[in-house]
């Protein structure tokens, strides 16, 4: 990649999350290209506009696509749309990635990395895991609320892990650059997993409940609950070799009791009525635990209830 | 018990239940007496008014109470109480009942002749399960959807199997001759599981997952999950000593997949914002499957949804 100075992003799905880094790392003076959909004629007008407790700002002016034939080759190319868009990247990804640009997946969930290798390889491919708490509140206009750490690591085949790379530190540098807080992970797998223990129960259970996370910790039936999914993740991510410990469960619910309250990303998307991560988050989890003889009852029936209300909800738009 | 001419009945709570009976015991010549409490002044003044698929009637006069100290002795009371009413029944049985009479519990779930047994013994009490939809649409106007038969046993103590007794006939006849179908069980404990076979997965899920009966029945995914929750019911039941098959799920699911579009109970009540049976349905099958050593992890998931559910209901209703 390029000296630091001269390293250019290509954001491919601009809303909440992709909206609020993007807009970071322009601010923070480097190159930063927007792919856009439904809000591209708004922003190619007017810009970005973020609220932040860190300090509101505005982008007057962004570089803003609605076709990626249009878009220059990239350094950086960060997934940052829907899990259930992916199908869309081998479209996407080739003509924006430079030579020796690298892929940045931002997505929530296991194996999101998995049709990014197919198309570009295994040797250029990196997972963000964001710690974020962010809503796209009109076209263009990103509320952010609380936290926005990145976890960075690179994607090995089998997720093996790769250590600290190169390229790992080169987009730590330029994140950091713009104020987002980066943890690098030496395991991917790992880190991946970690997430999960959390975003299986609350991402799920919100959903299911209608809840937030305050009332779900709150309530002792939901939070016993919340930990016996935990559990069940945890048990899961032994199964397939990678190290967690149960102790983690202790911190992860102290933490949530603590946190404001808070409406899931799974949940916005239900609330608007587009369709559900449940693969990447319950899914392809569930199946590679079962795979590897975990008994995952709990899991399970969030995920079949998931399911249902996702049909139904898609049901609901159409009529 | 006196002759049928001269046996009479008390109905305590006249909602969709007790007013439907009660209302076909009355038109059968039968001397019934209705304890009210919110539809009082309007039975009273109007009587009752009944829309079934099996002919429409009024009943403009009907003997309706608020205080159960004015109602005459009865030789049956029928508890058409909702479970979560049951604390009430210390005050309400001992005036109603003659020394002689019997109590006819029509309630759903397990365990909920014990507070009656309590107050007036064990050798008088029985225990009736409705299959009936049914709905109260308005203050004494009730709309009979569907079916009706109410199995009927005799309860003995720890639900030792009591086999035919004459009480039972005597009720029997009483009810047939008001066009009630009517099935004698020699075993109420066996009734009583094989009915909550089918009212756990679906009571439960069609309040969890906001759904009716055809909904969760034609997706593959509920389907299965309804099937799985039968199975522990059923595996509930072998533990306790209750000579349940795991046949009976399919033919119980293929009933369901025939049935009309049914709103449950247990989601009628979730939305009028009535507490929910959650304890009789949910809890004591648990409870007593858990300590006779069955491992029931989709029923403790599904009752710890729905205690969130409950409480939360009731909290919207009061704010």
């Amino acid at each position: 990649m390029p000296t630091q100075a001269n390293r250019c992003y290509a954001i491919l799905g601009t809303g909440a999350l992709g909206g609020f880094y993007g807009a970071r790392l322009q601010q923070a003076g480097l190159g930063v290209h927007f792919l856009l959909r439904s809000d591209y004629a708004q922003v190619r007008e007017h810009g970005l506009r973020v609220e932040s407790p860190q300090g509101n700002f505005r982008l007057p002016q962004v570089r803003a696509y609605k076709d990626i034939q249009q878009m220059p080759a990239c350094d950086v190319v960060v997934v940052a749309l829907k899990t259930t868009q992916n199908h869309l990247l081998a479209q996407l990804l080739p003509p924006v990635l430079k030579p020796e640009g690298v892929v940045l997946v931002l997505q929530n969930g296991l194996g999101v990395e998995a049709r990014v290798v197919e198309i570009v390889g295994p040797q250029r491919v990196m997972g963000g895991l964001c710690f974020v708490c962010a809503n796209k509140v009109a076209p263009g206009h990103i509320c952010h609320l609380d936290h926005g750490t990145i976890t960075l690591g690179a994607y090995g085949p089998g997720y093996q892990p790769q250590g600290i790379t190169q390229a790992m530190a080169q987009i730590a540098t330029d994140f950091e650059r713009a104020g987002i807080p980066i943890q690098l992970a030496e395991d991917l797998h790992l880190a991946r997993w970690q997430k999960l223990v959390w975003n299986i129960p609350f991402n799920g259970l919100s959903v299911v409940l209608n809840a937030q996370t305050d009332d779900l910790i709150a309530n002792p039936q939901t939070r016993n609950l919340a930990e016996a999914l935990m559990a069940e993740v945890v048990t899961a991510a032994q199964c397939c070799g990678v190290r967690l410990d149960q102790a983690l469960i202790t911190k992860m619910l102290a933490t949530t009791a603590k946190m404001k309250p808070y409406r899931t990303s799974m949940k916005l998307d239900f609330d608007a009525h587009r369709p559900l991560e449940i693969e990447a988050i319950l899914g392809t989890p569930l199946q590679q635990g079962q795979a590897a003889g975990a008994n995952l009852p709990l899991i399970t029936m969030l995920y079949q209830q998931l399911e249902f209300l996702n049909t139904q909800n898609q049901i609901s738009l159409k009529s």
